[in-house]
């Protein structure tokens, strides 16, 4: 395995059975690397809310022996100003340029989690927060989820999948679900370009209108039917999204599309899968979520061991990097 | 000493007096158990502001080598939905039912913070968000002060009434305070539920109308008249709470109930006791907290203690649990 | 070296050039004193905004082995009173006097982060918050900041420019630039403290009516024009703040002060420093702040290696304290 100097999608992984094999051996012990991140530190920034990624990156950190340092971006320090050029003479006191070289002084490795605006399409799909902080920051960064893909969440997904996969093509299916606010594209995007990194056809259902960008279906067949989908399926990958076009909005659908019981029964006695939060009764009924099919808290689980492995292969290429724990660097 | 599987009160306890020994060991030489987290988090999650229980159960955390997960509830997650069978389309984002199996897969301990409504008792007594916690996580829970009850407190009063206290049955006065707030019941509650299963006896004093909840109450004397009570006290524990029934209500008393150097007078040299945060010359004069016989500071600094021995006891009781630290679990 | 029992200015520093050497030191090799920490605590108190100060003391607490304990003041615990004698029947739970004893309690360092007013000349001046501190704590503290000094920066820059002097007497020039907000002059006293302590003349040059306390100022040439001051410089050190008579304003100056190309040119090939965070186009042009001249990261980076001596010097001091790691302390 080569290490990454960033992770923010599957395109940072080289080998990615590798990986998975990494996360596995990191299940049955967790502290075998304790030595791997000692003296160095993570800098985690929150740009957004977090529980799952804020709680199981800190696991995966200690459990590399490495040292976390947590800035809430909006509470802790300044505004950041992303645009180049600006007269800063408003409301942000710092410009992403000082913001990302001075946090790479102190952290060996930073993570980044930021939302998407949902109002402005090309600035969202440009991951200009996320792509700022890789121009500026001398160190490497891995997304704790972007404006538009969630690599960790998927990494994780797919070390689900393969530990409880009872075949070598199991059906799965992504399947879009109501929720009353409009969400983010970013979970979906990233499960379709993890899985087909893995060499899996995914079956994507969701209302008309609410298509994806192309770039991350194509190749996987897609139908508003959502029993016809749910039909034979292995697993069932539950996620709201708002729509990519026009972006953002979140139109009602003309059938209902929460997932139940009912539905589940036309599945090869198929899992449940979800990111979470969710919302019980508007996404998935309670007696889906709290069936034994449910993975999500498997998913919650595996979401250390998948965090803990990219840190791993970040810090394994720290050795290529000016490192804050090696002492004096310049930029 | 048996390991508990919770802490959330005294009937957690199983035998006091050793647990009382051992935190005067660790008073002695705090870092002796330092092997006894390692490679293990405690979760500590606040619901509500917390100075003295925040740092002493980080500082007993770090003192037994465990790695603290710190999350402020309110701001850093998701809002938690804790009624069952809800349709989740308002603003909670979150089900108790996650949340609570969520955070159990990365921390090896959980401690809650969280207070009343006092507008529902019934919902209060019932310590909803604890016991919620208590149904869904799969790793032992602590209190860190609940809706009625502050364990962590009554143990270290415990701890530091038997460290000054001068006759093996001293007399102990727990007197009503003024307060311009409404404040829970729990501090209170707890205290005369710890000092009973200690055989201690304790003068309750409180304006009419104040009254306690008699399951805490009940076996102890109770007057309405101030400098009675104090007479001949050994140990002064002041406390506001507002009223049980009708509930969360702060109605004037009569007479003024602050602690004074000439009321202090009246007692037997008595200590001066308080859980802390005081208001100064509302709840006590400057004189009496300043004076030498103010055990306050005292209080604080055996909070950490404390903490430690129920730590320590939760940890010796996670050999039973599944663990984080031990490899992949299920729930 | 003597170690101090807190650190908020200059004067607390007994032999400068040992401290700069032990700085160069941990550059070189910051985990040389991993042991130093072992079992301690430091607490991190914000009552400000913080990122630099936060992340580089955090880094270098860890070099140190030290433990950390954040506290954001304004969010995670109770409103402090600071004032004597107060009947505190208002917004604030908590006083001064408990709060700084009971953090003493659980941290064997504190450090305080705290801003002035600006509009009470006199209280700021008296460094209330920082003094209270002093007054009630039993453990050395150290200043992250205070309402009219920066130490931790001073000592940063002055470090900074022995690295990168090219003569013995380099030409040292401080000048005021503009800023949208009224902004302490914390950095700009502490500056001129710092140089004189290590026998550097400044050339200070502000627009008439932004003079400086005397007390800072005396012995240094001041000019109103700018380009005079920068004509033949070596270290251009830029920094914005209100007027301290009258207190707190910002008058609009007659001529432009930010630092642009044009001006660096006047220098001798000068070095541009700079505290961040800065406002780019505003303070300073983005030519000067990407060019190889700029030091702004470099002092970002020794923020640690300060810090780093700071925390040694007042650990090797706390064999003379209570510390609340070798067991139960009186205070």
């Amino acid at each position: 395995m080569k290490p990454p100097t960033s992770f923010t999608s599957v395109h940072d992984v080289d080998q990615l059975d590798a990986w998975l094999d990494q996360a596995v051996a990191y299940q049955q012990n967790p502290l075998q690397d304790q030595h791997l991140g000692r003296g160095k530190t993570v800098g985690l920034l929150f740009f957004n809310p977090s529980l799952r990624t804020r709680l199981s990156t800190l696991r995966a950190a200690y459990n590399l022996g490495l040292q976390p340092i947590v800035m809430d971006m909006n509470q802790h320090g300044w505004q950041l100003e992303f645009a180049d050029g600006t007269i800063m003479n408003q409301g942000k006191a710092e410009h992403i340029r000082e913001g990302a070289a001075v946090i790479s002084q102190y952290c060996d490795l930073i993570g980044i989690r930021t939302f998407p605006s949902l109002t402005d399409r090309e600035t969202d799909y440009a991951e200009q927060v996320l792509q700022q902080f890789l121009t500026h920051t001398t160190v490497p960064v891995f997304s704790m989820e972007s404006a538009t893909l969630h690599p960790l969440q998927s990494f994780t997904d797919l070390l689900t999948i393969r530990e409880y996969q009872r075949k070598a093509q199991p059906k799965i299916v992504l399947t879009w679900a109501p929720h009353p606010k409009a969400l983010p594209q970013a979970v979906a995007n990233s499960f379709l370009q993890w899985m087909n990194a893995a060499g899996h056809s995914v079956t994507i259902t969701h209302p008309p209108g609410y298509e994806l960008k192309t770039e991350f279906t194509e190749g996987h067949p897609i139908t508003h039917q959502q029993r016809e989908a749910l039909a034979g399926a292995d697993f069932v990958y539950t996620k709201n999204w708002s729509t990519y076009a026009p972006y953002g909005q979140i139109p009602q659908p003309t059938t209902d599309w929460m997932v139940t019981t009912d539905k589940m029964s036309l599945t090869n006695n198929g899992y449940f899968m979800h990111c979470l939060p969710v919302r019980r009764n508007v996404v998935v009924t309670d007696a889906v979520l709290d069936s034994p099919q449910s993975l999500v808290i498997e998913q919650a689980n595996n979401r250390t061991y998948a965090a803990q492995v990219v840190l791993r292969q970040l810090l394994k290429g720290t050795n290529g990097f000016k490192s804050a724990s090696s002492g004096k660097r310049r930029t």
